[in-house]
């Protein structure tokens, strides 16, 4: 567990936006549920596990109550892992929701995004409530039903109706 | 979907129970949300995703808000599976949830709890809130996403903390 | 590993056919490589690994060079796994190769082909070559990759054309 | 299935090894069959299916009759798949058989070893027999009981003892 749970979620630094018309902001997604995937596309738990859950998500529940942002916080193999091989990436996988670029360090080390929020690795799965809270951050697997559980829980407390 | 969403769940008719001590009767789970597993011990379906998914749920959520139950309902095959298969059945496949036998018509037809629900096969997952109301009905596969999201959400309804 | 292997193969000893029109026996299936899966009808692995790679032999491997026998090898819970309760597991889970009910000790203890075979347990996969002779035997899962390998190398030993 | 069948295989035209001490050729491999698996790094059905079912062949039979190659063919976003990204690819997925990189045709089309072998897409895995010839070559997914089947025919037909 991370000591940020209940903290107001720092916003994220990114370099450049896949997937999306207008870069989304933390500040503009306030009244949603935001479901934040960092990964890194060389990652096999990301790749296996992380990534198709989030895209599970992002077809399960309604865009108006739930966003799902990816974010590819490269802290490793920097030079395999650009912008030009993730935006391959997400075409050959078929991944559709937004996902940012988080800002490098300028010295190969853990981006600004991956460090403002305390991740330790990826993939990392961040719950941001409504009101631009972290209520759970989690790195590795955590199983769909009480993902989904979570995010209802947090649905119904942003005064949203269910469906 | 069926006519019966939003009605009183209507009470179990149940010939024997397995992985209990005492019987558990619908009327005293009040309070609590039930996710009620209609199954058959030969059906595939039920072997490799219903049956899984209940024993998931069963471990995800705290008994003291959600109640698992296991329904055998034999509308086909009568004679292959008969109380004394599904024990062993139970046993081999480390099924822990109580699980209650549906009491047969009398003419190896579909059996009371079965047909009062007006469920069309198995596996089939009924939903029944804290109030004793069934909320959903579904006959095949349901994500895990979406029964955690559908769990939390009658927990949430019946006013219990969501843990 | 087992000390039969090399030694002619018991003939097997069957109460009841199922998926047949004539009972096979080991002699009349000489010139053929023989692939014999016992197995349990409640045993997990024989459910989730043991018995769909049977069916998967039996569907990739001409029947004129390879026969696929099932063998119902039931040491535990008895009454449970009767020949009623067998033919509509076989019906429900679509396997379509001959299998065998082994016949019964007597003393509900392990049955006669199980004990003159040596196995220890469900599954068991034997491979018996064209001249009648076990050639391999193992308990528990094996690969896909060998199994077909080893199979293949009976096939060719046989004399008879790959394909 | 392709006209190539039965004819020599092309020798392969390689940029860079990873994996590899010496540079393997195919005329050095006389003697040994040759799993030769085309990829790109960024294709889902060689990530999920071709990649981990030539990791399986390299470590299922002996490296004495068994040579398993991997070519990386990049015919489509080039600059997303460059050798400095398939080497961390390599690495994260933990891929230890020798991979070569398919010779670019200068104009970012498909690479020189996959054109003379004629392939169409990826993955194809090519079976290559003991004495040089192309023995089948298949686009797609192809299961491991006849994968394991085929290269056993070919390492008894070499006259090697299959184990």
């Amino acid at each position: 567990m991370d000591k940020k749970i209940g903290a107001p979620a720092p916003e994220w630094q990114v370099q450049q936006w896949f997937n999306v018309e207008q870069p989304p902001s933390l500040a503009a997604l306030r009244g949603k549920v935001v479901v934040l995937e960092a990964f890194q596309m060389l990652c096999p738990g990301c790749v296996m596990h992380g990534l198709p859950q989030a895209q599970r998500v992002y077809q399960a529940f309604p865009r108006s109550q739930v966003a799902v942002i990816g974010l590819h916080t490269v802290f490793e193999h920097h030079a395999a892992m650009t912008p030009v091989s993730l935006e391959a990436f997400l075409y050959e996988y078929r991944l559709s929701f937004p996902v940012g670029v988080d800002l490098p360090d300028g010295r190969d080390g853990i981006p600004q995004t991956m460090r403002a929020y305390g991740m330790q690795g990826t993939p990392t799965l961040v719950l941001i409530d409504a009101f631009g809270n972290v209520r759970n951050q989690h790195l590795g697997q955590i199983s769909d039903l009480l993902l989904g559980a979570q995010i209802m829980e947090l649905i119904l407390e942003s005064g949203a109706p269910s469906q």
